[in-house]
């Protein structure tokens, strides 16, 4: 194989496509979002990447907490919706039944097959670090309380097999949303055939 | 749907598979992991979340640099296996075909379709921002260059449809490696469709 050298660019795709709840000047606000990541398990603490252009990241900052939100195959349309309309133009409030946790402020979507309600413990401002122009806000939440229905999990833990959630990513110069396909092994397990030569 | 709370937990799956590559003691080494993510275009930042056990981190340390690498899903088993085995007790230096690059200290691997050279710009400790007993260092890497081969390039972008890299997964209570499966739409652009009531 031959290494060329392309532009520098994020290239990490496919990724999940989540819909990130907050509270905006008092209203359900959502937005789509593919720059998600699991960081630790005890405490449970994950991810978001968002724009600071986002109508999200303001009322993020005002409550602290926010939710994640993942959507099933059949939500991509409103899903695709959520991330073409800014919420600042858009009421975006009554599109989904809402509901909410402990925290309060962080609107979750009854539609959706899991929801992470999160409280923000840290924030880096891809703008302090990096000199970023267009930056992002880099949300570190803990997640205080999931929620799910019976239908979506195996033994109480979520199954992706019955979520059918979807991702994004780029082929032929377009983003897409994709299924997920078929399984090629168990982790931590298929690795043990491999054979050193 | 009723809503039940579940566990709480960092559900963020299916999530994309990537190998990490360090320069531990002089040597390459490379580590399995799901948790990455996108976080800025430009500059491009992407972050790992590594537990503080691999010996991975011992490098990404000393020289402040990693590499990300995209393996196609012909790669599954040599991926599991650099997941399952550490570095510490299992020289993993030449299961590849190692290049480097301008920073000198982070090994890529040949095979993989995707190569991204990053230097650490910011770290998070876990432990330090959440109490985390079982650790993580969230690298933040900037993407100072990327590589790849013509096949695997629509326009000179990555493409999917080309690279088919896998994901990770949760199902029946186990973790699992998946295709990425059917396309669903267009990105910013199927929401159109989408009618408010």
């Amino acid at each position: 194989m031959t290494k060329n050298k392309i532009r520098p660019g994020p290239y990490l795709f496919p990724s999940l496509t989540v819909l990130i709840g907050a509270n905006v000047n008092g209203k359900a606000n959502f937005n789509a979002i593919g720059w998600v990541s699991g960081l630790e398990f005890g405490p449970p603490l994950i991810s978001i990447s968002s724009n600071h252009q986002h109508h999200n990241n303001v009322g993020i900052k005002e409550n602290q907490t926010f939710s994640v939100n993942i959507p099933t195959e059949e939500m991509v349309e409103i899903t695709d919706y959520c991330g073409i309309k800014s919420g600042r133009k858009e009421d975006k409030s009554e599109i989904f039944d809402v509901f909410y946790g402990e925290l309060k402020t962080a609107p979750m979507i009854k539609e959706a097959a899991i929801n992470l309600e999160c409280k923000v413990i840290h924030v880096v401002n891809t703008s302090e670090i990096a000199n970023a122009p267009n930056g992002h806000d880099i949300f570190i939440g803990e997640v205080v309380q999931a929620y799910s229905d019976e239908k979506y999990l195996t033994r109480g833990s979520p199954d992706v097999d019955k979520i059918k959630p979807f991702v994004l990513s780029q082929s032929g110069g377009k983003s897409k949303y994709y299924k997920v396909g078929e399984e090629l092994g168990t982790a931590w397990s298929i690795g043990s055939n491999y054979k050193k030569e």
